[in-house]
C-alpha cells in the first residue's frame, strides 16, 4: 500500500467521438485531473484526446501512452508497462491521473492494461461512458435490444464457426472490431441470412460517421472504428406495441 | 407526411441514475424541449425525471406516461397508445418532445413502444446514454470484456436452458431484469459454478447502490433495478497485460 496521500486513478469514459456525449462527471474530472494520460498512435495522434481537446483547461501535465499497432504482444506489453511506471510516479506524488477512454473504459477498452498493473496498489475509480454499442444504435435509429431478447457483442476476429454459432442464437448482435476483417464478417452474414437486417456504421457520432444498410455495402475499407449491428426485427412498426 | 414545421421527437438517455452521468448533449437538448415525457409508475414516481429534476428550467410542459405494472399487455399497450396521440399533437404543433429514458433509449428500453408507435410519422433522433450494463461494471470495478471476450446480455426471464446454454458459451454475462427472478438465477449460477466469478448490482450509481459479490449475497429481496455480472476473470490481476 502506498501512503495515505496517493493520489487516484480516473479511467474516464469520454464516449463514442461527438465531445457532447461526455457526461458531466468525465468533463468535471478532466478539467481536475493533474495529469491526463492517452493512449496515440505511433506517429502522436490521439482519437481520446482529440474528443476532449476543446474541454482542456490548459496547464495539466499529458502523459501519451505510444501503443505500437502491432499483433505481436511484446511491443505494447512494454508501452503499457512503461506507462505505468510514469503513472505510478505520478500516484505516489498524490497527483491524480485521468486516463482519457474512447466509449466506455470497461468495455472492450485498453484502460484495462492499465487497470490491471496499478489496481493493486493504487486507488482506481472508473466513470462509466457511452459505449460505442448504443451509439451505433442510436444512428441507425433502431432498438438494440427490447423485452427478453438476447443481445451478444461479438469481435470480429473469432473464428467463424464461433460467429455463426452465437449468431444463430442470439435475437441482436454487435460485431466490433471489424478493420481488416470485415469482408470475411460480410459474407458470413450473408451466408447466414442476416445481412438484410443488419446495417454497417462507421466513425458513429462523428462528423465523418457512415452508415449503410449491409445489404448495400459492397466492399467498403471498413476502418477499426466500425462496427455491424445485426438486428432482429427491421423496420420500426415491427417492433412490439407494449 | 406531417407538414414541415412538425416537432422533433427526442428519445434522451439520461443515464442509469447519479445526474451527472448525463451527457452534455441531453442536458441541452432537455433544457431546450417544450415538452417533457416519461414513464412513471402507477402512483405517479418517475426515475427517469428523478434523475434530471435538477435540472429542469421550469416552464416546459410535463407528459408522465402512466404504465401499469402488471405482465397482461393490453394495459401497457392502452397507455403507450394515449401517449402517443398526446405527443402527436405536440409534435403536429411543432413543439419537440423530449422522452427521458433511464440508461440508453435503445439498450432495452421502453422508448421503442412510442418509436415504434410514431417514427414512421414524425422525425426522431436518439441521444444515446450511460447504460447500466456499463456502469455497473464501473462500481464493481472490473473490466466487462476485452480483446477477443464475446459478452452475451440476457433478461432474467428466459427459461434456464437458454440461460445455460448461453452462460456456458459466453466469455462475459450481463443478466438483466432480475426482480422476482433473482432466486432461479442464484441457483442456476450457482449450478453451474459461476457464482465464483458473478457480482450482483442493485441501483448502480445512486447513493442507495449496493454490490456483492454473488456468492456472499444470499437471498436479497432484488429490486428491478439490479443485475448480476458474470465475468470472466476475476481479479485484476489476472487481467491480460497487453
Ligand atoms: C477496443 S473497442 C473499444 C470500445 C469502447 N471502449 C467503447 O466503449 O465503445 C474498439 C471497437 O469499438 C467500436 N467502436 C468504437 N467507437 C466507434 C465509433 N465511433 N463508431 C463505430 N464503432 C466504434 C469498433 O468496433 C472498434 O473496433
Ligand atoms: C428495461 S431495462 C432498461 C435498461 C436501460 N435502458 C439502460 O440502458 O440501462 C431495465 C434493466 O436494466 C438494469 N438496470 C437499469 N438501471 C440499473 C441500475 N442503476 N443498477 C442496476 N441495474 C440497472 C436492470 O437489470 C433493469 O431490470
Amino acid at each position: 500500500m502506498t501512503g495515505r496521500h496517493a493520489g487516484r486513478l480516473w479511467g474516464l469514459g469520454v464516449g463514442p467521438g461527438d465531445p457532447e456525449l461526455l457526461t458531466l462527471k468525465a468533463l468535471r474530472l478532466l478539467r481536475a485531473a493533474a495529469v491526463v494520460a492517452y493512449p496515440t498512435l505511433e506517429e502522436g495522434s490521439s482519437f481520446a484526446r482529440s474528443i476532449v481537446a476543446g474541454f482542456l483547461p490548459g496547464g495539466q501535465r499529458e502523459l501519451p501512452i505510444r501503443v505500437p499497432m502491432t499483433t505481436e504482444r511484446a511491443p505494447a506489453q512494454r508501452a503499457y508497462d512503461a506507462a505505468a511506471v510514469e503513472m505510478a510516479g505520478h500516484l505516489e506524488a498524490g497527483r491524480d491521473v485521468a486516463v482519457l477512454c474512447e466509449g466506455d473504459p470497461f468495455f472492450y477498452g485498453s484502460f484495462m492494461y492499465l487497470f490491471g498493473r496499478l489496481a493493486e496498489r493504487f486507488p482506481v475509480e472508473v466513470v462509466p461512458g457511452v459505449s460505442s454499442l448504443t451509439a451505433c444504435a442510436a444512428v441507425v435509429g433502431q432498438p438494440l435490444a427490447a423485452r427478453n431478447d438476447s443481445l451478444a457483442v461479438l469481435p470480429a476476429p473469432l473464428p467463424d464457426a464461433v460467429l455463426r454459432a452465437r449468431l444463430a442464437e442470439a435475437d441482436a448482435a454487435a460485431i466490433i472490431k471489424l478493420g481488416r476483417h470485415y469482408p470475411r464478417i460480410r459474407a458470413l452474414l450473408e451466408a447466414e441470412g442476416l445481412a438484410e437486417r443488419a446495417h454497417y456504421v462507421e466513425r458513429a457520432t462523428l462528423p465523418e460517421q457512415r452508415l449503410v444498410p449491409l445489404a448495400e455495402a459492397g466492399e467498403v475499407a471498413a476502418p477499426y472504428f466500425s462496427m455491424i449491428l445485426v438486428h432482429r426485427r427491421g423496420e420500426a412498426w415491427r417492433w412490439p406495441k407494449d
